[in-house]
Protein backbone atom coordinates (compact mmCIF):
# COMPACT_ATOMS: atom_id res chain seq x y z
CA UNK A 1 0.00 0.00 0.00
CA UNK A 2 2.94 2.16 -0.65
CA UNK A 3 2.29 5.50 -2.51
CA UNK A 4 -1.00 8.10 -2.47
CA UNK A 5 -4.45 6.16 -1.98
CA UNK A 6 -7.74 7.66 -2.27
CA UNK A 7 -9.84 5.38 0.98
CA UNK A 8 -13.85 5.87 0.94
CA UNK A 9 -15.56 5.07 4.03
CA UNK A 10 -18.20 3.40 2.55
CA UNK A 11 -19.85 2.90 6.19
CA UNK A 12 -18.12 3.41 9.69
CA UNK A 13 -17.07 -0.34 8.77
CA UNK A 14 -15.70 -0.79 5.53
CA UNK A 15 -13.71 1.45 3.28
CA UNK A 16 -12.88 1.22 -0.15
CA UNK A 17 -9.24 2.79 -1.21
CA UNK A 18 -7.95 2.86 -4.97
CA UNK A 19 -4.50 4.25 -5.84
CA UNK A 20 -4.26 7.75 -7.04
CA UNK A 21 -1.88 9.01 -9.80
CA UNK A 22 -2.90 12.91 -8.94
CA UNK A 23 -5.42 15.25 -6.90
CA UNK A 24 -6.23 17.18 -10.55
CA UNK A 25 -8.94 19.15 -8.12
CA UNK A 26 -10.24 19.73 -4.48
CA UNK A 27 -12.12 22.57 -2.94
CA UNK A 28 -14.96 23.31 -0.67
CA UNK A 29 -18.47 24.36 -2.69
CA UNK A 30 -21.66 26.15 -0.90
CA UNK A 31 -22.96 22.73 -0.84
CA UNK A 32 -20.30 20.12 -0.20
CA UNK A 33 -16.58 18.76 -0.60
CA UNK A 34 -15.81 18.47 -4.28
CA UNK A 35 -12.65 16.58 -5.48
CA UNK A 36 -11.17 15.46 -8.72
CA UNK A 37 -9.28 12.36 -8.88
CA UNK A 38 -6.87 10.66 -11.23
CA UNK A 39 -6.92 7.23 -10.23
CA UNK A 40 -4.82 4.41 -11.59
CA UNK A 41 -7.89 1.59 -11.50
CA UNK A 42 -10.89 3.98 -12.65
CA UNK A 43 -9.19 6.76 -14.29
CA UNK A 44 -10.72 10.74 -13.25
CA UNK A 45 -13.47 10.17 -10.89
CA UNK A 46 -15.82 12.69 -8.99
CA UNK A 47 -16.14 12.39 -5.07
CA UNK A 48 -18.29 14.41 -3.32
CA UNK A 49 -18.14 14.64 0.76
CA UNK A 50 -15.62 11.52 0.28
CA UNK A 51 -18.17 9.08 -1.72
CA UNK A 52 -17.49 7.97 -5.14
CA UNK A 53 -19.72 9.77 -7.44
CA UNK A 54 -19.17 8.98 -10.67
CA UNK A 55 -15.39 7.35 -12.76
CA UNK A 56 -14.22 7.50 -16.49
CA UNK A 57 -14.33 3.21 -15.96
CA UNK A 58 -17.44 2.47 -14.85
CA UNK A 59 -19.49 5.52 -15.04
CA UNK A 60 -21.74 3.88 -18.06
CA UNK A 61 -23.15 1.26 -16.13
CA UNK A 62 -25.03 3.84 -13.94
CA UNK A 63 -25.59 6.83 -16.20
CA UNK A 64 -27.37 4.05 -19.16
CA UNK A 65 -29.25 2.45 -16.27
CA UNK A 66 -30.27 5.12 -13.90
CA UNK A 67 -31.93 6.92 -17.29
CA UNK A 68 -32.58 4.25 -19.69
CA UNK A 69 -34.90 1.89 -18.62
CA UNK A 70 -37.65 4.79 -17.34
CA UNK A 71 -37.00 6.76 -20.59
CA UNK A 72 -37.62 3.44 -22.96
CA UNK A 73 -40.60 2.63 -20.52
CA UNK A 74 -42.47 5.91 -22.09
CA UNK A 75 -43.42 5.53 -25.68
CA UNK A 76 -42.91 9.73 -26.32
CA UNK A 77 -40.35 10.74 -23.78
CA UNK A 78 -40.36 14.17 -25.17
CA UNK A 79 -39.40 16.35 -22.05
CA UNK A 80 -37.06 14.90 -19.39
CA UNK A 81 -35.65 16.29 -15.77
CA UNK A 82 -33.07 15.07 -14.27
CA UNK A 83 -32.67 16.19 -10.53
CA UNK A 84 -28.91 16.30 -9.59
CA UNK A 85 -26.59 14.45 -12.24
CA UNK A 86 -24.50 17.56 -12.33
CA UNK A 87 -21.58 15.97 -13.99
CA UNK A 88 -24.23 15.49 -17.30
CA UNK A 89 -23.58 11.62 -17.48
CA UNK A 90 -27.55 11.28 -17.43
CA UNK A 91 -28.30 13.97 -19.80
CA UNK A 92 -25.74 12.48 -22.10
CA UNK A 93 -27.69 9.40 -22.83
CA UNK A 94 -30.91 10.49 -22.48
CA UNK A 95 -30.49 12.71 -25.34
CA UNK A 96 -29.41 9.64 -27.23
CA UNK A 97 -32.51 8.66 -27.62
CA UNK A 98 -34.35 10.03 -30.99
CA UNK A 99 -37.90 10.62 -29.29
CA UNK A 100 -36.05 13.06 -26.80
CA UNK A 101 -36.83 16.86 -27.42
CA UNK A 102 -35.68 18.38 -24.27
CA UNK A 103 -33.87 17.33 -21.53
CA UNK A 104 -33.43 19.49 -18.38
CA UNK A 105 -31.02 19.18 -15.40
CA UNK A 106 -31.48 20.77 -12.68
CA UNK A 107 -28.10 21.06 -10.18
CA UNK A 108 -28.11 22.73 -7.10
CA UNK A 109 -24.34 23.48 -7.52
CA UNK A 110 -22.86 24.98 -10.23
CA UNK A 111 -19.52 23.68 -9.68
CA UNK A 112 -20.06 20.18 -9.98
CA UNK A 113 -21.26 21.25 -13.54
CA UNK A 114 -18.21 23.03 -13.94
CA UNK A 115 -15.77 20.79 -12.75
CA UNK A 116 -17.71 17.83 -14.67
CA UNK A 117 -16.84 20.00 -18.28
CA UNK A 118 -13.09 21.07 -17.09
CA UNK A 119 -12.27 17.85 -16.36
CA UNK A 120 -14.70 15.02 -16.80
CA UNK A 121 -15.45 15.74 -20.76
CA UNK A 122 -16.78 12.23 -21.69
CA UNK A 123 -19.43 12.21 -19.22
CA UNK A 124 -20.10 16.09 -19.63
CA UNK A 125 -19.72 16.23 -23.34
CA UNK A 126 -23.76 16.74 -23.90
CA UNK A 127 -24.32 19.46 -21.35
CA UNK A 128 -24.04 22.10 -24.14
CA UNK A 129 -26.14 20.61 -26.67
CA UNK A 130 -29.15 22.71 -28.09
CA UNK A 131 -31.57 19.90 -26.30
CA UNK A 132 -30.36 20.64 -23.09
CA UNK A 133 -31.14 23.24 -20.18
CA UNK A 134 -28.82 23.14 -17.63
CA UNK A 135 -30.44 24.92 -14.22
CA UNK A 136 -28.75 25.84 -11.24
CA UNK A 137 -31.85 25.60 -8.53
CA UNK A 138 -33.38 24.06 -5.74
CA UNK A 139 -34.33 20.13 -6.89
CA UNK A 140 -37.16 20.69 -4.61
CA UNK A 141 -37.99 23.89 -5.52
CA UNK A 142 -38.23 23.63 -9.01
CA UNK A 143 -40.48 20.45 -8.84
CA UNK A 144 -42.96 22.06 -6.80
CA UNK A 145 -43.21 24.90 -9.14
CA UNK A 146 -44.15 22.59 -12.38
CA UNK A 147 -47.28 20.91 -13.04
CA UNK A 148 -48.35 18.47 -15.72
CA UNK A 149 -45.04 19.49 -17.46
CA UNK A 150 -42.47 16.28 -17.66
CA UNK A 151 -42.84 13.27 -19.09
CA UNK A 152 -39.86 11.55 -17.08
CA UNK A 153 -38.17 13.10 -14.11
CA UNK A 154 -35.20 11.29 -13.03
CA UNK A 155 -33.67 11.48 -9.34
CA UNK A 156 -29.96 11.24 -10.29
CA UNK A 157 -28.88 12.68 -6.40
CA UNK A 158 -26.23 11.53 -3.59
CA UNK A 159 -26.24 9.13 -0.88
CA UNK A 160 -29.34 10.59 1.91
CA UNK A 161 -27.30 12.45 3.82
CA UNK A 162 -25.94 15.82 3.36
CA UNK A 163 -27.71 18.21 0.72
CA UNK A 164 -29.60 14.87 -1.02
CA UNK A 165 -31.43 14.73 2.59
CA UNK A 166 -35.24 15.87 0.74
CA UNK A 167 -34.70 13.77 -2.34
CA UNK A 168 -35.45 10.95 -0.50
CA UNK A 169 -38.50 12.23 1.19
CA UNK A 170 -42.39 11.17 0.22
CA UNK A 171 -43.65 15.15 -0.13
CA UNK A 172 -40.84 15.10 -2.56
CA UNK A 173 -42.17 12.26 -4.62
CA UNK A 174 -45.65 13.81 -4.40
CA UNK A 175 -44.33 17.14 -5.75
CA UNK A 176 -42.81 14.35 -8.77
CA UNK A 177 -46.08 13.22 -9.50
CA UNK A 178 -47.94 16.66 -9.46
CA UNK A 179 -44.90 17.93 -12.25
CA UNK A 180 -45.60 14.67 -14.39
CA UNK A 181 -48.04 14.36 -17.15
CA UNK A 182 -50.82 12.32 -17.11
CA UNK A 183 -49.05 9.47 -18.41
CA UNK A 184 -45.64 10.49 -16.74
CA UNK A 185 -43.18 8.14 -15.05
CA UNK A 186 -39.95 8.86 -12.47
CA UNK A 187 -37.22 6.85 -11.09
CA UNK A 188 -34.71 7.47 -8.24
CA UNK A 189 -31.83 6.05 -7.33
CA UNK A 190 -31.98 4.32 -4.13
CA UNK A 191 -28.67 2.81 -2.86
CA UNK A 192 -27.75 -1.13 -2.03
CA UNK A 193 -30.11 -3.52 -1.13
CA UNK A 194 -27.10 -5.06 1.33
CA UNK A 195 -26.56 -2.01 2.84
CA UNK A 196 -29.54 0.29 2.42
CA UNK A 197 -32.43 -2.33 3.45
CA UNK A 198 -34.39 0.06 5.32
CA UNK A 199 -34.04 2.76 2.82
CA UNK A 200 -35.61 1.16 -0.08
CA UNK A 201 -38.47 -0.39 2.24
CA UNK A 202 -39.17 3.14 2.55
CA UNK A 203 -38.57 4.56 -0.51
CA UNK A 204 -40.17 1.71 -2.09
CA UNK A 205 -43.79 2.06 -0.01
CA UNK A 206 -44.20 5.59 0.12
CA UNK A 207 -43.57 5.81 -4.32
CA UNK A 208 -45.84 2.92 -3.96
CA UNK A 209 -48.36 4.64 -2.00
CA UNK A 210 -48.30 7.68 -4.68
CA UNK A 211 -47.90 5.84 -8.10
CA UNK A 212 -50.49 3.28 -9.42
CA UNK A 213 -47.39 1.83 -10.87
CA UNK A 214 -44.26 1.31 -8.29
CA UNK A 215 -41.24 -1.12 -8.88
CA UNK A 216 -37.47 -1.97 -8.56
CA UNK A 217 -34.67 -2.95 -10.68
CA UNK A 218 -30.94 -3.37 -10.01
CA UNK A 219 -27.68 -2.74 -11.83
CA UNK A 220 -24.30 -3.79 -10.89
CA UNK A 221 -21.67 -0.50 -10.69
CA UNK A 222 -18.35 -1.72 -9.28
CA UNK A 223 -17.47 1.90 -7.12
CA UNK A 224 -20.56 1.65 -5.13
CA UNK A 225 -20.76 -0.21 -1.97
CA UNK A 226 -21.80 -3.77 -1.86
CA UNK A 227 -21.22 -2.94 -6.06
CA UNK A 228 -25.69 -3.70 -6.33
CA UNK A 229 -27.37 -0.57 -7.03
CA UNK A 230 -30.99 -0.17 -6.56
CA UNK A 231 -33.43 2.00 -8.60
CA UNK A 232 -37.04 2.28 -7.64
CA UNK A 233 -39.63 3.55 -10.64
CA UNK A 234 -42.84 5.32 -10.10
CA UNK A 235 -45.05 5.27 -13.33
CA UNK A 236 -48.58 6.81 -13.86
CA UNK A 237 -49.49 4.80 -16.06
CA UNK A 238 -46.87 2.82 -17.95
CA UNK A 239 -45.10 -0.45 -16.79
CA UNK A 240 -41.53 -0.89 -17.49
CA UNK A 241 -41.78 -4.82 -17.33
CA UNK A 242 -44.62 -4.06 -20.58
CA UNK A 243 -42.67 -2.34 -22.66
CA UNK A 244 -42.64 -3.76 -26.37
CA UNK A 245 -38.86 -4.60 -27.12
CA UNK A 246 -39.24 -2.81 -30.45
CA UNK A 247 -40.10 0.63 -28.62
CA UNK A 248 -36.25 0.33 -27.46
CA UNK A 249 -34.06 2.05 -29.72
CA UNK A 250 -30.15 1.50 -29.59
CA UNK A 251 -28.20 4.26 -28.68
CA UNK A 252 -25.20 2.43 -27.94
CA UNK A 253 -25.53 1.63 -24.29
CA UNK A 254 -23.10 -0.55 -22.97
CA UNK A 255 -24.56 -1.90 -20.01
CA UNK A 256 -28.56 -1.16 -20.89
CA UNK A 257 -30.15 -3.68 -24.00
CA UNK A 258 -33.27 -4.46 -24.96
CA UNK A 259 -32.15 -7.64 -22.87
CA UNK A 260 -31.23 -6.14 -19.62
CA UNK A 261 -34.33 -4.03 -19.71
CA UNK A 262 -35.62 -6.72 -18.39
CA UNK A 263 -33.83 -9.01 -16.31
CA UNK A 264 -32.21 -6.11 -14.29
CA UNK A 265 -36.21 -6.48 -13.29
CA UNK A 266 -35.98 -10.62 -12.15
CA UNK A 267 -34.89 -9.76 -8.53
CA UNK A 268 -33.35 -12.08 -6.41
CA UNK A 269 -35.78 -13.16 -3.61
CA UNK A 270 -33.45 -11.32 -0.59
CA UNK A 271 -34.48 -8.03 -2.64
CA UNK A 272 -37.85 -9.02 -3.79
CA UNK A 273 -38.50 -9.60 0.20
CA UNK A 274 -37.72 -5.75 1.04
CA UNK A 275 -40.49 -4.53 -0.78
CA UNK A 276 -42.89 -6.96 0.24
CA UNK A 277 -42.08 -6.03 4.48
CA UNK A 278 -44.32 -3.43 5.74
CA UNK A 279 -42.40 -0.53 6.70
CA UNK B 1 -9.89 3.98 10.33
CA UNK B 2 -9.23 3.39 14.19
CA UNK B 3 -9.58 -0.25 15.71
CA UNK B 4 -8.55 -3.27 13.88
CA UNK B 5 -9.18 -3.34 10.38
CA UNK B 6 -8.21 -5.92 7.44
CA UNK B 7 -7.40 -5.29 3.98
CA UNK B 8 -7.71 -7.02 0.71
CA UNK B 9 -5.58 -6.17 -1.70
CA UNK B 10 -8.11 -6.68 -4.65
CA UNK B 11 -4.99 -5.28 -6.61
CA UNK B 12 -1.75 -3.84 -6.55
CA UNK B 13 -3.95 -0.40 -7.14
CA UNK B 14 -7.57 -1.33 -5.26
CA UNK B 15 -7.95 -2.48 -1.77
CA UNK B 16 -11.57 -3.57 -0.07
CA UNK B 17 -11.42 -3.18 4.19
CA UNK B 18 -13.35 -4.08 6.75
CA UNK B 19 -13.41 -3.52 10.53
CA UNK B 20 -12.62 -6.57 12.15
CA UNK B 21 -13.84 -7.64 15.81
CA UNK B 22 -11.77 -10.27 16.19
CA UNK B 23 -9.27 -12.53 14.64
CA UNK B 24 -10.92 -15.98 15.13
CA UNK B 25 -8.34 -17.91 13.33
CA UNK B 26 -4.94 -17.84 11.61
CA UNK B 27 -2.38 -20.45 10.47
CA UNK B 28 0.03 -21.40 7.04
CA UNK B 29 -0.79 -24.48 5.91
CA UNK B 30 0.72 -26.99 3.48
CA UNK B 31 -0.76 -24.61 0.55
CA UNK B 32 -1.97 -21.10 1.95
CA UNK B 33 -2.48 -18.61 4.33
CA UNK B 34 -5.42 -19.30 5.95
CA UNK B 35 -7.76 -16.46 8.03
CA UNK B 36 -10.59 -16.76 9.96
CA UNK B 37 -11.84 -13.13 10.99
CA UNK B 38 -15.01 -11.83 13.03
CA UNK B 39 -16.05 -8.75 10.95
CA UNK B 40 -18.33 -5.91 12.14
CA UNK B 41 -20.16 -5.93 8.55
CA UNK B 42 -19.73 -9.27 7.05
CA UNK B 43 -19.81 -11.34 10.34
CA UNK B 44 -17.13 -14.09 10.21
CA UNK B 45 -15.14 -14.53 7.37
CA UNK B 46 -12.84 -17.07 5.75
CA UNK B 47 -9.72 -15.37 3.88
CA UNK B 48 -7.33 -17.55 1.76
CA UNK B 49 -3.96 -15.99 0.85
CA UNK B 50 -5.05 -12.66 1.64
CA UNK B 51 -8.29 -13.02 -0.64
CA UNK B 52 -11.77 -12.98 0.80
CA UNK B 53 -13.14 -16.25 0.29
CA UNK B 54 -17.01 -16.36 1.76
CA UNK B 55 -18.48 -14.54 4.71
CA UNK B 56 -21.34 -15.64 6.70
CA UNK B 57 -23.69 -12.19 5.56
CA UNK B 58 -23.18 -12.73 1.38
CA UNK B 59 -22.40 -16.45 0.96
CA UNK B 60 -25.36 -17.24 -0.48
CA UNK B 61 -25.21 -14.87 -3.31
CA UNK B 62 -21.85 -17.32 -4.34
CA UNK B 63 -23.06 -20.35 -3.02
CA UNK B 64 -26.77 -20.91 -4.69
CA UNK B 65 -24.92 -19.50 -7.86
CA UNK B 66 -22.09 -21.06 -8.64
CA UNK B 67 -24.30 -24.33 -7.99
CA UNK B 68 -27.94 -24.39 -8.53
CA UNK B 69 -27.87 -22.76 -12.60
CA UNK B 70 -26.00 -25.67 -13.61
CA UNK B 71 -27.58 -28.53 -11.66
CA UNK B 72 -31.15 -26.80 -12.42
CA UNK B 73 -29.70 -27.40 -16.22
CA UNK B 74 -29.66 -30.93 -15.66
CA UNK B 75 -32.97 -33.00 -15.52
CA UNK B 76 -31.45 -35.55 -12.93
CA UNK B 77 -28.41 -34.15 -11.27
CA UNK B 78 -27.90 -37.49 -9.49
CA UNK B 79 -24.34 -37.17 -9.08
CA UNK B 80 -22.41 -34.06 -8.27
CA UNK B 81 -19.03 -33.01 -7.94
CA UNK B 82 -17.54 -29.73 -6.83
CA UNK B 83 -13.56 -29.17 -6.98
CA UNK B 84 -12.30 -26.74 -4.42
CA UNK B 85 -14.89 -25.05 -2.28
CA UNK B 86 -13.88 -26.80 1.33
CA UNK B 87 -15.92 -24.62 3.04
CA UNK B 88 -19.20 -26.70 2.08
CA UNK B 89 -21.33 -23.99 0.69
CA UNK B 90 -21.89 -25.03 -2.63
CA UNK B 91 -22.28 -28.64 -1.46
CA UNK B 92 -25.07 -27.53 0.89
CA UNK B 93 -27.21 -25.83 -1.69
CA UNK B 94 -26.81 -28.60 -4.09
CA UNK B 95 -27.62 -31.40 -1.54
CA UNK B 96 -30.99 -29.54 -1.15
CA UNK B 97 -31.87 -30.37 -4.48
CA UNK B 98 -34.73 -33.43 -4.47
CA UNK B 99 -32.84 -35.63 -7.41
CA UNK B 100 -29.12 -35.19 -6.15
CA UNK B 101 -28.64 -38.58 -4.58
CA UNK B 102 -24.46 -37.78 -4.20
CA UNK B 103 -22.51 -35.07 -4.16
CA UNK B 104 -18.65 -35.18 -3.52
CA UNK B 105 -16.47 -32.61 -2.87
CA UNK B 106 -12.62 -32.87 -3.60
CA UNK B 107 -10.55 -30.26 -1.41
CA UNK B 108 -6.87 -29.73 -1.69
CA UNK B 109 -6.40 -28.49 1.55
CA UNK B 110 -7.83 -30.10 4.73
CA UNK B 111 -7.23 -27.01 7.19
CA UNK B 112 -10.02 -25.43 5.03
CA UNK B 113 -12.15 -28.26 5.47
CA UNK B 114 -11.18 -28.24 9.39
CA UNK B 115 -11.70 -24.40 9.98
CA UNK B 116 -14.69 -24.09 7.98
CA UNK B 117 -16.27 -26.81 9.94
CA UNK B 118 -15.27 -25.11 13.32
CA UNK B 119 -15.72 -21.33 12.67
CA UNK B 120 -18.47 -21.53 10.05
CA UNK B 121 -20.93 -24.30 10.93
CA UNK B 122 -23.67 -22.55 8.73
CA UNK B 123 -21.79 -22.73 5.94
CA UNK B 124 -20.15 -26.35 5.82
CA UNK B 125 -23.30 -27.62 7.83
CA UNK B 126 -23.70 -30.45 4.80
CA UNK B 127 -20.19 -31.57 5.23
CA UNK B 128 -21.40 -34.35 7.46
CA UNK B 129 -24.35 -35.05 5.74
CA UNK B 130 -25.08 -38.84 4.33
CA UNK B 131 -25.35 -37.88 0.69
CA UNK B 132 -22.01 -36.06 0.91
CA UNK B 133 -18.53 -37.29 0.43
CA UNK B 134 -15.39 -34.96 1.30
CA UNK B 135 -12.28 -36.35 -0.49
CA UNK B 136 -8.74 -34.34 0.47
CA UNK B 137 -6.95 -34.72 -2.81
CA UNK B 138 -5.74 -32.89 -5.72
CA UNK B 139 -9.03 -31.89 -7.79
CA UNK B 140 -7.12 -32.47 -11.19
CA UNK B 141 -5.51 -35.70 -10.18
CA UNK B 142 -9.38 -36.81 -9.51
CA UNK B 143 -10.91 -35.62 -12.45
CA UNK B 144 -8.08 -37.02 -14.78
CA UNK B 145 -9.06 -40.65 -12.84
CA UNK B 146 -12.70 -40.75 -13.78
CA UNK B 147 -14.54 -40.96 -17.25
CA UNK B 148 -18.44 -40.99 -17.88
CA UNK B 149 -18.95 -40.61 -14.27
CA UNK B 150 -20.16 -37.74 -13.28
CA UNK B 151 -23.66 -35.30 -13.98
CA UNK B 152 -22.34 -31.99 -12.83
CA UNK B 153 -18.95 -30.50 -12.23
CA UNK B 154 -18.36 -27.15 -10.15
CA UNK B 155 -15.39 -25.50 -10.06
CA UNK B 156 -15.53 -23.95 -6.70
CA UNK B 157 -11.89 -22.29 -7.41
CA UNK B 158 -9.90 -19.66 -5.66
CA UNK B 159 -8.29 -16.99 -8.32
CA UNK B 160 -5.90 -18.09 -10.62
CA UNK B 161 -2.58 -17.66 -8.83
CA UNK B 162 -1.33 -20.42 -5.69
CA UNK B 163 -2.92 -23.51 -6.00
CA UNK B 164 -5.38 -22.88 -8.02
CA UNK B 165 -3.60 -21.85 -11.41
CA UNK B 166 -4.32 -25.44 -12.60
CA UNK B 167 -8.23 -25.13 -12.43
CA UNK B 168 -8.09 -22.29 -14.85
CA UNK B 169 -6.05 -24.56 -17.54
CA UNK B 170 -7.55 -26.43 -21.15
CA UNK B 171 -6.28 -29.52 -20.37
CA UNK B 172 -8.21 -29.53 -17.14
CA UNK B 173 -11.66 -28.23 -18.73
CA UNK B 174 -11.05 -31.50 -21.21
CA UNK B 175 -10.13 -33.66 -18.65
CA UNK B 176 -13.89 -32.54 -17.07
CA UNK B 177 -15.42 -33.43 -20.33
CA UNK B 178 -14.47 -36.70 -20.30
CA UNK B 179 -15.30 -37.36 -16.48
CA UNK B 180 -18.81 -36.13 -17.56
CA UNK B 181 -21.45 -38.32 -18.81
CA UNK B 182 -22.54 -37.79 -22.26
CA UNK B 183 -25.09 -35.53 -20.97
CA UNK B 184 -23.03 -33.80 -18.10
CA UNK B 185 -22.90 -30.04 -17.53
CA UNK B 186 -19.85 -28.14 -16.00
CA UNK B 187 -19.88 -24.55 -14.65
CA UNK B 188 -16.59 -22.45 -13.27
CA UNK B 189 -16.42 -19.24 -11.72
CA UNK B 190 -14.60 -16.76 -13.60
CA UNK B 191 -13.86 -13.93 -11.89
CA UNK B 192 -15.01 -9.79 -12.52
CA UNK B 193 -16.12 -8.95 -15.77
CA UNK B 194 -14.93 -5.48 -15.18
CA UNK B 195 -11.25 -6.53 -13.90
CA UNK B 196 -10.73 -9.92 -15.26
CA UNK B 197 -11.25 -9.54 -19.42
CA UNK B 198 -8.20 -11.44 -20.59
CA UNK B 199 -9.01 -14.13 -18.44
CA UNK B 200 -12.67 -14.50 -19.20
CA UNK B 201 -12.48 -14.29 -22.88
CA UNK B 202 -9.70 -17.15 -22.27
CA UNK B 203 -11.37 -19.37 -20.75
CA UNK B 204 -14.88 -19.22 -22.30
CA UNK B 205 -12.83 -19.31 -25.60
CA UNK B 206 -11.52 -23.02 -24.34
CA UNK B 207 -14.65 -24.11 -23.06
CA UNK B 208 -16.64 -23.08 -26.16
CA UNK B 209 -13.87 -25.30 -27.96
CA UNK B 210 -14.97 -28.46 -25.89
CA UNK B 211 -18.59 -28.26 -25.29
CA UNK B 212 -21.07 -28.15 -27.66
CA UNK B 213 -22.78 -25.45 -25.32
CA UNK B 214 -20.98 -22.61 -23.85
CA UNK B 215 -22.63 -19.74 -22.00
CA UNK B 216 -21.58 -16.90 -18.86
CA UNK B 217 -23.64 -15.70 -16.59
CA UNK B 218 -23.12 -12.98 -14.09
CA UNK B 219 -24.07 -12.70 -10.13
CA UNK B 220 -23.66 -9.97 -7.55
CA UNK B 221 -21.24 -10.44 -4.57
CA UNK B 222 -20.41 -7.94 -2.78
CA UNK B 223 -17.16 -9.23 -1.15
CA UNK B 224 -15.93 -10.24 -4.20
CA UNK B 225 -13.56 -7.28 -6.47
CA UNK B 226 -16.34 -5.20 -7.97
CA UNK B 227 -19.36 -6.99 -6.97
CA UNK B 228 -20.05 -8.35 -10.35
CA UNK B 229 -18.82 -11.98 -11.03
CA UNK B 230 -18.84 -14.53 -13.54
CA UNK B 231 -19.70 -18.31 -14.31
CA UNK B 232 -18.92 -19.77 -16.98
CA UNK B 233 -21.05 -22.68 -18.25
CA UNK B 234 -20.05 -26.01 -20.89
CA UNK B 235 -22.61 -28.31 -21.54
CA UNK B 236 -22.89 -31.21 -23.50
CA UNK B 237 -26.44 -31.50 -24.35
CA UNK B 238 -28.65 -28.71 -21.88
CA UNK B 239 -28.66 -25.47 -22.75
CA UNK B 240 -29.16 -23.78 -19.07
CA UNK B 241 -31.45 -21.19 -21.11
CA UNK B 242 -34.18 -23.47 -22.47
CA UNK B 243 -35.12 -25.43 -19.12
CA UNK B 244 -38.65 -25.86 -18.48
CA UNK B 245 -39.10 -23.34 -15.19
CA UNK B 246 -41.41 -26.61 -14.10
CA UNK B 247 -38.15 -28.28 -13.47
CA UNK B 248 -36.52 -26.21 -11.02
CA UNK B 249 -37.12 -26.82 -7.12
CA UNK B 250 -37.82 -24.35 -4.85
CA UNK B 251 -35.36 -25.13 -2.13
CA UNK B 252 -35.55 -22.15 -0.08
CA UNK B 253 -32.47 -19.94 -2.18
CA UNK B 254 -32.32 -16.53 -1.50
CA UNK B 255 -30.44 -15.12 -4.77
CA UNK B 256 -30.93 -18.02 -7.20
CA UNK B 257 -34.62 -18.27 -8.17
CA UNK B 258 -37.20 -19.63 -11.38
CA UNK B 259 -36.88 -15.94 -12.33
CA UNK B 260 -32.91 -15.46 -12.13
CA UNK B 261 -31.89 -18.48 -13.38
CA UNK B 262 -32.99 -17.22 -16.43
CA UNK B 263 -32.29 -13.57 -16.07
CA UNK B 264 -28.60 -13.94 -15.26
CA UNK B 265 -28.00 -15.12 -18.87
CA UNK B 266 -28.68 -11.64 -19.83
CA UNK B 267 -25.30 -10.02 -20.31
CA UNK B 268 -24.79 -6.06 -20.59
CA UNK B 269 -23.32 -5.62 -24.19
CA UNK B 270 -20.26 -5.08 -22.50
CA UNK B 271 -19.70 -8.31 -20.91
CA UNK B 272 -21.14 -10.19 -23.93
CA UNK B 273 -19.22 -8.36 -26.17
CA UNK B 274 -15.89 -10.33 -24.10
CA UNK B 275 -17.38 -13.41 -25.41
CA UNK B 276 -17.27 -12.59 -29.15
CA UNK B 277 -13.79 -10.94 -29.17
CA UNK B 278 -10.57 -13.69 -30.96
CA UNK B 279 -8.53 -14.76 -28.03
Amino acid sequence: MQGVWFSEAQSANLGFSCRVKSVLHKEKTDFQDLLVLDTETFDRMLVLDGAIQTTIVDEFAYHEMISMVAVNSHPVPNRVLVIGGGDGGAIREIIRHPKVNKASLVEIDERVVECAKKYLPEISVALNNEKVEVLIEDGIKHIKEKSNYYDVVIVDSTDPIGPAVGLFNKDFYGAIFRALKDDGIMVAQTESPWFNKDLIRRVFSDIKGIFPIAKLYIANVPTYPSGMWSFTIGSKVYDPEKVSVNQIPDTGTKYYSQDTHFAVFKLPPFVKALLEQEV
